[in-house]
């Protein structure tokens, strides 16, 4: 963006620079901040998400750099939640080339545009005695001095900061902006940084607004221009003194495991430069603990559902389809209810298998996003559910402490309903995905069926980032620590590495069986290897047999039975998967895909199917249909999406399935239990809606836009079950009817289709009726294979 | 396999090392070779191709290392020849370790086994005073010293060679052993060698024999008996004087272009190691002109076609089916028949358009492999093609030399049948491809089709040996220079290297056609450039105006015009293809074939499809079929061959053909048409039998053999021709019938198959079974394709 000005200006004017990516210091660095020079002003950021903070930064910064003769330095830092992650803003003005390789670490000025950071993180850091600190807050003043941490109100009070505050948030909502608080915290920011005159400043600013908004029409404009002299006039200053140090302090530490106190609050803290190699000592290699994301909390929803009891239908739904598995049915026996806090409530369970069990559920509000499908999907007449203000919710966190000590009941009910599998633990939770997130539905529910003998290996993209982002994992083990073990290796090899696992646990598990057959060769039989070695593929029977052989050879002298022990964790039937993307399956790691599945070997595939390299950014896939835009695709797409499941078909031995859960759920279940059982290579392809497609009734209706996509013929399900051929039959199942919604109107509720009418303009109508062809297309050749 | 003997031996006494793979020295060796023990006995044996001499070194070498207290140890170099390559054996015996880490410079002992290297190498560079010379030769005393190169015969008297021959050739066919004269070379070594008494090596290489053959029967042990007792008996001891210095040289050197004589024909002898760095100013980074393997004339054949004019009927299938383009028809006109020489008789040529005109088959004898293919083709009632002894056809090749003076008539006939592509010239010719390669008669006819205007990109492969194996090449030009550029990158790129060409083109041309337009606005219309840009794709169109465009620009000071100039080279519509095998199709450059193909640009793919890793020795891919015997198969391939072409039929805009030559010559000729032509992305798969197959009836039915998979409904020919959806048409035609001959009979007919029988008899007949099922399953696949 700033090659332009270059050319505007005399060359060695610019050293603006905006690199996305530093986040860490070395020791040279060190001693180049030393040799900086005074007069820089140094300014630092505390942004939200999606909160704007990032564009407003660099907006201001191009004002400075395009209009003054002052030099300018940008970096921007994030972490790699997709929903609520902090962003950190580093920015630099002076009259002198600036060459700062680093982050800024002694500043003059700290914005903070979230309140509940102060309790996060280390704001303060390094301010200079005399700096400036903005936050917005809807606190009091006397509320300040009550919720402050004592850290920051003894820097505050130390190091003589002028304290500002603003009700940001406040004021957007009265403005009409909503939740965009950017353009009030940036003009309360050139008000107090002083880099430029004021006056300049706001007319700088609203010259700006204007060339950004003013398509959008004269309201937006004036809502900004609001919000900018707001951003001056309603700057709060704050005096503190000494009586602001006594009290308790608010940020006591709780009893937490170790791995949480020493490395994941300090990482996210944004403290892991000054966390000792010595902290990881036993987790080396990016080894991580599993079950750490529950200990984030990190409280980024707006709205939460409230669950209204008298409505509520106990069909499970919501939980079914939540992407952070924050709302969960729980069953209480008597002992439970009898125990529990009066808050909790709760109804008579429903259903076979239930009775004397007493039904409530719970959202775990610090843990939501927000993204409303739950409330969305519930069916019930009169919603049981409905979206409400975090701060209306917040005495639902105690409930949910509550309700995991509640034991859980996974075997009352069978788990292939869509209802009876959400009484089963989902071992994915709280992750950092998109509120609203497509993919990970479906991979929470993976783990309800098969988590805890479950094998993963991941593809790059966003499931390695939801699934494994350094230090919190939201995968996660149930009371007898069973859960799935996860790793990532490289974008282009993750199905060879689930199928190196499936190659090696085999292996493995016939060294059992040897050992088995060698023992009772020697010793006689022995029932219960004999039951093993005729289930061996039997995950429940050897679930049930595992503590039997656990105890059978746990201290034995035999060398058979010793080496049965040092594999007893291979005694259940595992479950191997590789999970990726699109950007995965069907391009980069396709050949392997390909190579793995043709093995036939006993392995299981789970593509979240964005149809678009969704964490990168957006770039266009091989699963990208025609006409949508994407990048690498800015005209649309200009040729067919490929079928991957017709081509792993031609096979004939690979389990195929199409599924969307939000159009079948059903059939969902279907599909991942049979793909699951068979034994061959199995694939199982999710159609997930995703930030890029640019959903007009936004992601809170992800779930929603599944069903439509599949009513409108834009997607397809089916199952194709090589099982049945042994049996005689048509291996392939069309689950999906004649579509009878309209295509175009589908393809007009996504801005990755629409906005090619207004770039492309000439094209656009041909290629959404192409689209509409390839589809035909598709169903005509699925109608085929249904056939006989 | 000396493994085995270090158990029995103390380990200290083994430093036996087999290394294949040593084939250059260095500065540091150079100093080491003077280190070497005195004592060692060094020997040296010229092989050719698999005459066997490499086995009998083993041979011979395992029983000096087991059966003596000596020190043994041999290196193996081979050149990238499939038929008929070099091989040179390095022996050291001693009765010390030896650790010598470089090939042998300074022999005691020579052999050679064919005699017409006395010509290609330097047989006896190095050679000691007083060494010792075998060589395997028809000539008598009085021949020898008239055809001995001078060099040699210096070397023979100036170095007091003992020299020795014998006609092991000769001796092989009177016992029966036919063409293999390893045994009694080998026992003429143990003679000459003198390493162990020679009763004791004779009674070794007896017992050896009978561990080998005894299974066989007594007959063959008895016929090896008698190799042994007369590779003593009739070895001959040559008596060389002066006089043997007189006369002239038989190695006269011919006129040759530059690159043949300084870097071609050196290598070729074995002498790349002496060549100096300033030989390939030019040729630098691995570039070589064309047409080079017509200089190598390596009469490897044993056995060549003899062309009885009077049976053909010039149908010119011979030359269809050639792998190595070595017989051809020529047309010739009155002058060229007044001025042709008497044995190059010919027949009043046949068929539209070639009134007037003679036709003659001619065989370029010294290229020749001796396959068969031809003679065996030829669909004469009684054939016109038999094989005869090369040496009874030599004559022919001055025949050949007058052939190709006569002026080609490429235009006569239409390239689209048979007999009229044959009137093309080959572009590929005498490569090193094996003896009967059922990948290159694809090859050549691809060049002779479109070859004037093509470039390939070849994956690693046999392909790329036969295709490019440095210093000489086979693809060639025709007479106005224009032939194919060729280049191979990487064996997992392949598509995407073939790919790039086809854009870098497409943008070339589109540049000609932006000059053409800006040129015509500024200086109004040009017709010859209006009627390129309205046939920029029409190979005829735009080869026709080639000159015309050239002539204009040449020597124009317009800047559009001088830009066209320069990018002449892209006036002819291009034709560009991927070469490669299965290995590479199917297997490691699938992920990017794939995606080159799911682009729905115009480019080719020919896929060379032996079923099996070919050039690394029979690796199975995932397009070998069920119950095929292959390296990481040996106990037959338990899954079905992949199918390729229906997975990427299920793009709907991707050309398909599956074709096999020997089932259907008009059927490859539509499929190569219309995928060269279909403006957009194709592949053609060839059925093509190799080596590794081991067709029971040899490489000479290779041809033939095509032609039983498909009458047996192992293979299926087909074309998905995307161009008839357009036409309201359905795109799949199936073009082979229901099967006529047993699928048993034909998986009987190869080694691949029938092996498995005697290694894995408890599982052969059940993969047989599922095998046919296999086909069976494709068969009707395609059938259901091809209704409606």
């Amino acid at each position: 963006m700033y090659d332009n000005l270059a050319e505007e200006k005399p060359k060695d004017k610019f050293t603006i620079s905006i690199n996305d990516d530093i986040t860490h210091t070395s020791l040279e660095v060190k001693e180049e901040i030393q040799t900086e020079p005074e007069d820089i002003i140094k300014c630092k950021f505390w942004g939200f998400g999606s909160d704007g903070t990032v564009g407003a930064n660099k907006s201001a910064i191009k004002i400075i750099g395009d209009e003054t003769e002052m030099y300018a330095q940008a970096y921007f830092a994030y972490d790699s939640k997709k929903s609520g992650g902090v962003t950190i803003s580093h920015l630099r003005f002076g009259n002198k080339p600036i060459r700062s390789t680093y982050l800024i670490t002694k500043p003059d000025f700290i914005s903070c545009s979230k309140q509940s950071y102060v309790y996060n993180y280390d704001l303060l850091e390094g301010i200079k005695d005399g700096g400036k600190f903005l936050l917005n807050t809807l606190w009091t003043e006397e509320e300040l001095k009550q919720n402050l941490p004592l850290q920051m109100k003894k820097t505050l009070v130390e190091k003589k900061v002028e304290f500002y505050t603003i009700n940001a948030t406040g004021i957007a909502e009265e403005i009409g902006l909503g939740s965009r608080t950017n353009m009030i915290m940036q003009s309360a920011f050139f008000k107090l940084a002083e880099v430029l005159p004021i006056e300049e400043a706001v007319a700088k600013l609203k010259e700006s607004i204007k060339k950004t908004y003013g398509k959008k029409g004269d309201k937006i404009v004036q809502m900004n221009y609001a919000a900018v002299d707001a951003g001056i006039e309603k700057l709060q200053k704050i005096e503190l003194d000494a009586s602001w140090l006594e009290g308790e302090d608010t940020l006591a530490e709780k009893d937490l495991p170790e791995y949480v106190k020493t490395i994941l609050n300090p990482l996210n803290a944004q403290k892991g430069d000054e966390t000792p190699v010595s902290a990881f000592v036993g987790v080396e290699e990016g080894i991580m603990p599993t079950g750490t994301a529950r200990y984030e909390k990190r409280a980024v929803a707006v709205n939460v559902p409230h669950w209204h009891i008298e409505n509520c239908i106990q069909c499970n739904q919501c939980s079914f389809v939540c992407p952070h598995a924050v709302i969960r049915p729980f069953l209480l026996n008597k002992e439970e209810v009898e125990s529990k806090p009066e808050a909790f409530e709760t109804l008579e369970a429903k259903g076979r298998g239930l009775e004397d069990l007493q039904y409530r559920i719970q959202v775990s509000v610090l843990d939501c996003t927000g993204c409303g499908n739950c409330a969305d999907t519930c069916p019930a007449k009169e919603k049981a559910l409905t979206m409400e203000p975090l701060e209306a919710e917040l005495s639902q966190a105690g409930n949910w402490e509550y309700a995991m000590k509640v034991e859980p009941k996974e075997d009352v009910m069978e788990d292939n309903t869509v209802k009876g599998s959400q009484f089963k633990q989902p071992l994915l939770e709280f992750h950092g995905a998109c509120a609203g997130c497509g993919e990970t539905p479906y991979a929470t529910l993976v783990t309800q069926l098969f988590g805890d003998r479950m094998l993963i290996a991941n593809a790059s993209g966003c499931s390695s980032i939801w699934g494994g982002s350094y230090p919190s994992a939201g995968y996660c083990a149930n009371k007898h620590g069973h859960g799935p073990a996860w790793a990532s290796s490289l974008f282009e090899d993750n199905a060879e590495y689930g199928y190196g696992m499936a190659l090696a646990v085999k292996k493995l598990r016939n060294t059992i069986k040897f050992h088995m057959e060698q023992y009772m060769e020697a010793n006689g039989k022995e029932e219960i290897f004999t039951e093993w070695i005729e289930n061996m593929k039997d995950p429940k029977v050897t679930r049930e047999l595992e503590s039997k052989i656990v105890e059978l050879t746990k201290d034995s002298d035999d060398e058979n039975l010793k080496e049965i022990y040092k594999l007893k964790d291979y005694i259940v039937k595992q479950s191997i998967w590789s999970f990726g993307g699109d950007g995965w399956a069907y391009d980069i790691g396709y050949g392997g895909l390909d190579h793995t599945m043709a093995s036939g070997e006993d392995f299981n595939i789970l593509v979240f199917d964005t149809e678009v390299y969704s964490n990168t950014g957006g770039q266009s896939s091989k699963s990208t249909p025609r006409a949508a835009v994407a990048k690498f695709a800015a005209g649309g797409k200009r040729v067919r999406k490929k079928d991957l499941g017709a081509m792993l078909m031609t096979y004939g031995y690979v389990y195929v399935a199409q599924v969307a859960m939000g159009s079948n759920m059903n059939q969902l279940m279907k599909a991942l239990k049979e793909a699951e059982s068979y034994d061959g290579p199995s694939i199982v392809i999710c159609y997930a809606p995703c930030i890029n497609h640019g959903l007009l009734n936004g992601m809170g209706k992800s779930i929603a836009q599944e069903k439509r996509a599949v009513e409108a013929g834009y997607w397809h399900l089916y199952r194709y079950n090589p099982q049945l051929i042994v049996e005689g039959k048509n291996p392939f199942t069309l689950d999906s009817k004649e579509p009878t919604a309209s295509f175009q109107e589908f393809l007009d509720s996504e801005v990755r289709y629409t906005s090619l009418k207004k770039t492309f303009p000439e094209v656009a109508e041909q290629l959404y009726q192409m689209a509409e062809e390839d589809s035909k297309f598709r169903y005509a050749k699925y109608k085929k294979l249904a056939e006989n």
